[in-house]
């Protein structure tokens, strides 16, 4: 670009900017939310229970105490979501996020399987492919863990070094995966990733796989992908110990009020199971009744529900897709995701990263904190920007990518 | 008693006896349950939203992500059962006992405020008084911490040994307490030893009262007693951070669906709720609106609920008392507690707890097992049986405390 030209773009973009700030915009793309025209699909739910409604098929009185690790039919209705036997899983509260900590934290405090605790070890490292999921970095930190970055690739982390680092390092006590429309970059793992997951030998005996399956069923498309499933092709190998797997209705019910799940081998699942009798007497199976009735029971009316949320979300991501081809397409300054799933468009415009998201929330348009998808919060190349395209209305998300797109050339022009 | 009576008598038990089992009963006074007829009290609180009924106060969608520590309303609404400010408070998932396990883990593996984490310590104690709850126990021993025994006496545990032992072992960490009704023995702290407690000088800095108050609405007669708030009073002598308070609605609503609440100091708050940033984004918030909604959002609308409980449970405790009376009053052999509120009853005959236990469980009368209610499960003089009168029906209590009494003496008899 000449320089010349370069000035009277930057000076388009800054005018446009000026018009922007002053519009007092407060817009926010920080968090992947759904948005509450999602969240009516799920309304029924509130009231789909009649107050005569408590027991389970077996006669539990679903009000009462017990029943540790869910209804038996809310084993059975969500065991397809994770591609599981009933009996390999737990029916949790709200949160699968609560449940990965506890998973976590339970290693940390008394191992896994017999194994001694995690504290007792000098170090305790943790791999997280980068970019990844926040929260699941800070929940390692807290618990004093260090965190080992390794890099995403197209269909994966790179399994070349996962492979490398947990043969060689017994202070590698776990890796974070989510393996579906992976936060933030939206890749899906190639069946031969997840093989390469279940048949890894690491030295550490006591090393598991936090496979958070948060968007297994949350396709952008109408032939969404059929992945491997990691427990089965563990089992294949003899290996069936080392994953534990999460997922959770909080995206396809309601957030706050939807169930989480827990799936790992039978003895890992007996092993947690004696160790959250500790923790708690039961989860909320009045709640897992309304699922169960909401769904009437069939998992195939979730796979159809979850078409609803596609076809109010799909347009979000094309606008998020389109105001970034339209604005940046021809400048080569920056590239991004095209994800089939999933919350996320992964953007990367390499040493802008931070500038940008400032820019956006002088304008009144709030991202995720730039570097969030890293460990310790530090992108090496400050480059990644997490775009969360659902909360937002159609309007509002149209302004805030017009606004976002401005700031990046800003970014790139004003350096 | 001369022997011919002795033997008369052990004649007329064994024959009793054989004929209990001859029934092939099957009653269950193993848990402090609420019984179905308890639970039918709470019925309208499964359906009391509609599906437009979601938001809170201030506008929060309740169905979404966030608001950790509970709703505002929430907040304010159980405030007064813990005897606290809002926000002193937390409103969390539907377990209590899942609370105490994570602020205690929470201590093992980040500390208390700023403290280093406890298993950074060769050996950490937890008193424990006795006879007490097994669950808290067995949380402590799980986390690898030592369980020391303190005495129970008519008004507290032994409080000359608690100051003691806090003041001159800094491997203490921490103590469990159930101030109102406690468990199983029924006793109500006095206003001293609440202050006792408050003015503890721990010799370890980061040592803290687990004060699970899950009885203090639980209350047995129509005049109950109003004790000393164990905050107020440590605020009043400057020590407001040595303990976690916990309550929840599990014996007032549901046991599997109710809401469960955390208090403590400001400070302790704060940083609690830093570290539950890590956990959870959230507790159940439309669980939360459904009982701000079955209580019309008023406390006495509670403590009026808790009346109809206390009708339909006093008549199962005077079943106990009377039945223990009437076998066993005039032969000296054993003591029972007479609680004011709470949920259980407490047996003492030395030397014959499990016994009496084994010889119940052979006629079909499941008891809490003997010991539970010691550190490690060991009774010293096995003498201790808990007795749970709420879950069974009158009839069945009736006949579960025949075969009991009818056990006691036998076990004395045939010694």
């Amino acid at each position: 670009m000449q320089q010349e030209e370069k000035a009277a773009l930057l000076a388009q973009c800054q005018a446009q900017y000026a018009a922007f700030q002053a519009e007092q915009l407060k817009l926010d793309m920080s968090r992947g939310k759904p948005s509450p025209k999602q969240l009516d699909l799920t309304n029924g739910i509130i009231d789909v229970l009649s107050e005569e409604d408590y027991l389970a098929e077996n006669g539990l009185d679903c009000r009462n105490y017990g029943c540790l690790d869910g209804l038996p039919e809310a084993k059975r209705f969500f065991a397809p979501m994770l591609g599981v036997d009933p009996e390999e899983l737990i029916v949790c509260g709200n949160s699968s996020l609560n449940m990965m900590y506890w998973a976590m934290s339970l290693a940390m405090t008394n191992g896994v399987l017999g194994e001694k605790p995690w504290w007792k070890y000098d170090r305790v490292k943790v791999l997280c492919p980068v970019p990844g999921y926040d929260r699941h970095f800070a929940i390692s930190e807290f618990l004093g863990m260090e965190l080992v970055s390794v890099p995403m690739h197209e269909n994966s982390p790179d399994m070349d070094l996962v492979e490398q680092l947990v043969r060689e390092d017994d202070t590698i006590k776990a890796i974070w995966c989510v393996p579906m429309y992976s936060n933030p970059s939206g890749v899906v793992y190639s069946d031969e990733v997840v093989k390469r997951f279940a048949a890894l030998q690491p030295k550490a005996k006591d090393f598991r796989i936090f496979w958070d399956n948060a968007y297994c069923v949350h396709h952008l498309t109408d032939h969404p992908p059929v992945q491997a499933n990691l427990l089965e092709e563990a089992k294949k190998v003899g290996n069936e110990n080392i994953c534990y797997m999460f997922a959770s209705t909080s995206k396809i019910t309601h957030p706050g009020s939807g169930v989480a799940m827990l799936a790992a081998s039978e003895e890992n699942i007996h092993s947690l199971k004696k160790a959250l009798s500790f923790s708690t007497i039961g989860y909320d199976k009045i709640n897992q009744l309304r699922h169960l009735r909401f769904f009437g029971g069939k998992f195939e009316n979730l796979t159809e529900h979850m078409k609803k949320h596609k076809d109010l979300i799909v347009p979000k991501f094309q606008i998020v897709l389109d105001t970034l081809e339209e604005g940046l397409g021809d400048l080569g300054i920056a590239t991004w995701s095209k994800p089939q799933g999933g919350y996320f468009v992964s953007f990367n415009q390499k040493g802008y990263a931070k500038r940008i998201v400032q820019l956006c929330k002088e304008a009144g348009v709030v991202l995720t904190e730039s570097g969030a998808s890293f460990p310790y919060g530090i992108d090496p190349e400050d480059q990644n920007i997490r775009i969360s395209p659902t909360y937002p209305t159609e309007e509002e998300l149209q302004k805030a990518m017009h606004v976002f797109v401005c700031c990046a050339k800003l970014a790139a022009l004003d350096a």
